[in-house]
């Protein structure tokens, strides 16, 4: 009843994917199955792993298979099988720029041999066929590996196992990790299956991964009343900001602002005189995004502070906003790159039926294509000379992807340590596509999570969740334009409770000047600051009573020492018995440095809490002992079992920092 | 400082990649981004949903293009933004076969007019500018649609706009469901987008996705003791069958059955005479797998018997099992399909250390290949041609994979009807991939989840985790090689409790002979019958005191008759206060069949449970009453407030099943 022909084959199966028996899925780590790179910065180590499975019962062996950047060779690393078809390896990320990594599978027929002989040995049954069948496993070898360096291997194994003349002879030989290290390296592979595609890693400079960050406007800077900062006042001001302990000292922009439309103080429609006017209505008479405002100073001023910050440790940050005043030379330069309305008038920024007529929006295409496009790189690429390496990007999400994944890529290509933070506070898959697309860090809603419900939910899954995989928050506490209401209404506290947050859950974190003196006026009813410097010059008291400055410097030189707050994806909420305490650990793998942070979310009422004490985190029993640095006070003490009791009144420090030490760990 | 010509710009990025700006992702249904098909039925709803977004503030339009089967036209459906740029439209499938779909967005340059438009109108902005503004759009309407039906529409709306006099005329034209429309579906698109590929979908008939299974043996239904059952006797049987209310009637493998090395009773390795061996080992003189064991009956019986079962409801599946006793008449004919050892001898089926003498297994590839591929195909091509359409495949992931997904795509593509059940009681990713490359349905778990956690989860994981895209279960409660230990236990009430939960919780489920007399003799602490069937010939008293064939007829009705027990998604676990007591409900989405079903797990001790009746599912408040009908006793009554108790007593009847009427719902 064979009714359809042999040769009707060929045109429903080739041999190529009959032959194709190994399944690979479900790789980690990958961003949108490998259409865009997964983060990591240098000293990272790499972990991958997948579902690697075929059928029937066969041995399999796995191999990654990793290509460095910059054409280094290929490197292949063993997998080993975790269970239910899950397989896993490590590596280690020493260089910076694009890796990608592929998994290769095959069914090994010696070692599925090999095990087979073993169970038969153990079960005595005869084994010379076995051994027969053996034999023509490593003739195979030695026809595959024909030509190559390990044909002689093959040889001289098959002249050994000839040479054997009991069965625990050649069972010994064949069982020899030299025998299967051979097999495993050089030997034929059945049905070898590689995975789809590579998969994509960008590797950073550690910067990219852990900082914290103080922003401020230069203009407020100076000493004297009414007078407009210059870079001199930022050099200056750098001791205070250093003896802080920040990394990354970040500027709004600093070019020539326009006059026409200038806004004045409170954001009103009529600019006073002397009204500076926002720093992001970009672009006079004086020059546009590659020019300096010519109150702050020149080219040369710029490049004696970024070398004073430098030497003071801190690493200069400068904001790209693409907009324009109605003032910028572009406009004048480059019609063609603005939308012109019928009555010959350019078309203002608005959101109807909001109008911004301080500002115009640049046009990405249509005769602005590529024209915009390159001179927008290159006012980047310019900044860059003058020895800017982090730009914090305003409002990423209202110009085109594909705008931002071509400049990131383009300036990576030019310099790889180049960070730019996206500033897009907007619905999250635009924040992530955004970080999808190449932006090294991303502002998040971290700013407005405030109980521990939120706190924990959202930092589950921005550590756990797929965009683990590729977005780095930054967690600002605050900006020029949000003083967010649980700081407004929280007092001294308040600052003290979100600073420890951000800097702790964040390996990335902000504040904005004003911050550290619990600056929090705001306009009535709004998330805004009252007086905002970004329409008008403020003069601070920096040592005003009230400041946080003692705590700031506390928690930026705990980040600095403590390696488990150099990680973000490391945190684990454990038990505390009411909602107001937020209950977290933080720690490196190997248990070394083991951080515990309680901190009470209620800035007005102090708050008490039972605790688990993560005894189990060290392989101790609920009644063990551990000793206990306390980070704040320096007092070592022990705690004996696991429920332990805190109690934090917002009056005198709202927040509780303990490291634990594995019995034996102790310096 | 404009470094680079802009002509460098062709080298780095082209219009085409810069004008990518919407962003398409995270389709479902899908199934590993659409390398295999979603599963459905004729007559289900496809439901897909989408994010997409892009950057900017603009409206976009999204369209779901379903491609039917056999070049059926393109349909298109407007998607509706359900919030967080998820986007989302229902198709009814209507047809069998394969199916696939894209999605296509675009910058809806009008609809993003016409929204401004009326915010702008609102605030009583002056709209001349705005008007100039979409008389340009119309223009480029009427452009884009050159030659085309709607350029004629654009030019009548260019011209009735022209006569309008009045900003309010303007509005009303241009906000019209007509105007609206014609842009919709004939305007420009802007920065037009499709999802990367299309998505498939595979629609089977409706037997696909649901149907009551029983197995039984046809060579056990003599009713003469000793004497080997024929297909007229089951023929005979074929009521007893139909009226319990099954489906399916399936038969292990009704092939000539080998001799050398056969099996006897409860697998023993030495056959005495008269043992009839074990139908697995198919083959001898009389024929392989195109043939029938001559004690059965011949071709011109199973026809007969085919029709019979047809006529009483019943639809007959026979089993699939690609093994060789080493009597097939294949070995001889084709010794290039197995396996031969160095001393000449045939390779038996192993697992080392344990041997299956009675059994050889084909090989695949070499020589083998494509020739048993072809053959194997044919076999299942002969038995469609003999009236089966229903195959329950022996460990199908013993073979490989490749040619499962080419012999069903290959028998679908001449009988779509065709449905294959893999029998593959193995780790879950190779019991998922076998669903991902063409079975029909799966044997699964269910058959050893007994507590009420493990049900909940392995449900849960079932109907809402990726495998409910691919994966159809059959919820086996016993067959001829798996003797539960919790029936072997726990008396009749434990056939009682795994009746309802496979046939209420599984929309295709199934018994094997014997589990409606509570047949559960094992062989002493093992998941086997004892006397197995497999190996020896079993008569049966049909009539055995405790039988629960009116559970089974009852439930079996139920499904019929029950809309909410046809789909497999729809269940939800409400709380019962008794973790012995499963309580779930299943219902259609509009709420009109609504059953709810609780069951006592402890098959030997009565349990009570308060529960909670699902009142808010209706809208109602906890405190409404709503009308019951219990299912089992016919009785009506009415619950009021959300908390109820029910007592379930084994010895009497371990569930009960209520079905809930809608207030103003009862027909």
């Amino acid at each position: 009843m064979q009714k359809k022909a042999a040769d009707e084959c060929a045109v429903t199966i080739d041999e190529a994917t009959a032959s194709r028996r190994i399944v690979i899925s479900h790789i980690e780590p990958q961003v949108d199955d490998g259409r865009y790179a997964a983060k990591f910065c240098v000293g990272d180590t790499l972990a991958v792993s997948a579902n690697v499975f075929s059928d029937g019962h066969v041995e399999l062996s796995v191999d990654l298979e990793i290509r460095p950047p910059r054409g280094a060779p290929t490197v292949k690393i063993p997998m080993r099988l975790l269970g239910n078809d899950r397989w896993a390896a490590d590596y280690p990320l020493t260089a910076r720029g694009t890796y990608s990594f592929e998994i290769v599978a095959w069914r090994d027929d010696f070692a599925t041999w090999l095990s087979d002989a073993r169970k038969r040995m153990a079960a005595r049954q005869p084994m010379e066929l076995e051994f027969d069948h053996v034999r023509g496993l490593i003739d195979s070898a030695i026809e595959n590996a024909s030509g190559s360096l390990v044909e002689d291997e093959f040889r001289e194994l098959a002249a050994r196992f000839a040479e054997c003349s009991t069965t625990e002879e050649r069972m010994a030989l064949l069982n020899s990790t030299e025998t299967q290290r051979l097999f495993r390296t050089g030997g034929p592979r059945a049905h070898e299956a590689a995975s789809e595609h590579a998969l994509p890693l960008i590797v950073e400079r550690r910067r990219a991964g852990f900082g914290a960050w103080y922003e401020l406007m230069p203009r407020s800077l100076s000493r004297v009343d009414g007078q407009h900062g210059t870079f001199d006042d930022v050099i200056a001001h750098l001791p205070y900001v250093r003896d802080m302990g920040f990394d990354v000292l970040y500027f709004p922009p600093i070019h020539p602002i326009g006059k026409t439309h200038r806004k004045g103080r409170n954001n009103s429609l009529v600019a006073e005189k002397g009204d500076p006017g926002s720093p992001y209505a970009i672009g006079s008479q004086d020059g546009g995004h590659d020019a300096i405002h010519p109150e702050l100073g020149d080219f040369a001023d710029f490049k004696r502070l970024v070398t004073a910050a430098r030497e003071a440790g801190l690493e200069i940050a400068l904001d790209f906003a693409i907009q324009c005043s109605p003032d910028h030379p572009w406009i004048k330069a480059h019609p063609e790159w603005f939308k012109w309305r019928s009555d010959g008038s350019i078309r203002f920024a608005e959101n109807p039926p909001k109008k911004y007529e301080d500002i115009v929006n640049v046009e990405f295409y249509g005769a602005a294509f590529p024209g915009v496009w390159l001179a927008l790189r290159d006012v980047v690429l310019f900044w860059i000379e003058q020895g800017v390496k982090i730009f914090r990007v305003d409002n990423p999400h209202t110009k085109p992807f594909p705008f931002w994944q071509w400049l990131i890529s383009e300036v990576h290509a030019h310099d790889p340590d180049v960070i730019f933070l996206s500033e897009a506070f907007t619905r999250p898959n635009i924040m992530q596509h955004l970080a999808k697309i190449g932006f090294t860090q991303s502002y998040s809603y971290f700013t407005w999570r405030n109980t521990k419900e939120e706190l924990t939910t959202y930092l589950t899954e921005l550590t756990t969740g797929p965009s683990a995989a590729f977005m780095r928050p930054n967690f600002f506490v605050n900006t020029p334009d949000i003083n967010p209401y649980y700081l407004q209404t929280g007092g001294r506290a308040a600052f003290q409770v979100r600073l420890i947050l951000a800097a702790s859950l964040g390996t990335n974190y902000g504040i904005y000047s004003g911050f550290e003196l619990a600056e929090a006026e705001a306009l009535p009813g709004r998330e805004e600051y009252s007086d905002s410097e970004k329409y008008q010059l403020k003069k601070r008291d920096w040592d005003r009573p009230g400041h946080i400055r003692d705590d700031i410097t506390r928690i930026n030189n705990l980040r600095k020492s403590s390696a488990a707050l150099h990680e973000f994806k490391n945190v684990t909420f454990y038990n505390a018995w009411n909602d107001n305490i937020l209950y977290y650990g933080k720690t490196t793998a190997d248990l070394r440095d083991f951080l515990l942070f309680a901190v009470n979310l209620d800035p007005k009422t102090p708050q008490g809490a039972h605790f688990e004490v993560p005894l189990w985190e060290f392989g101790l029993s609920d009644d063990a002992s551990i000793e206990v640095d306390d980070v704040v006070s320096g007092q070592r003490f022990t705690w004996t079992g696991k429920i332990q009791h805190v109690y934090l009144d917002p009056a005198l420090q709202p927040y509780a920092i303990w490291r634990l030490h594995a019995p034996g760990g102790r310096p």
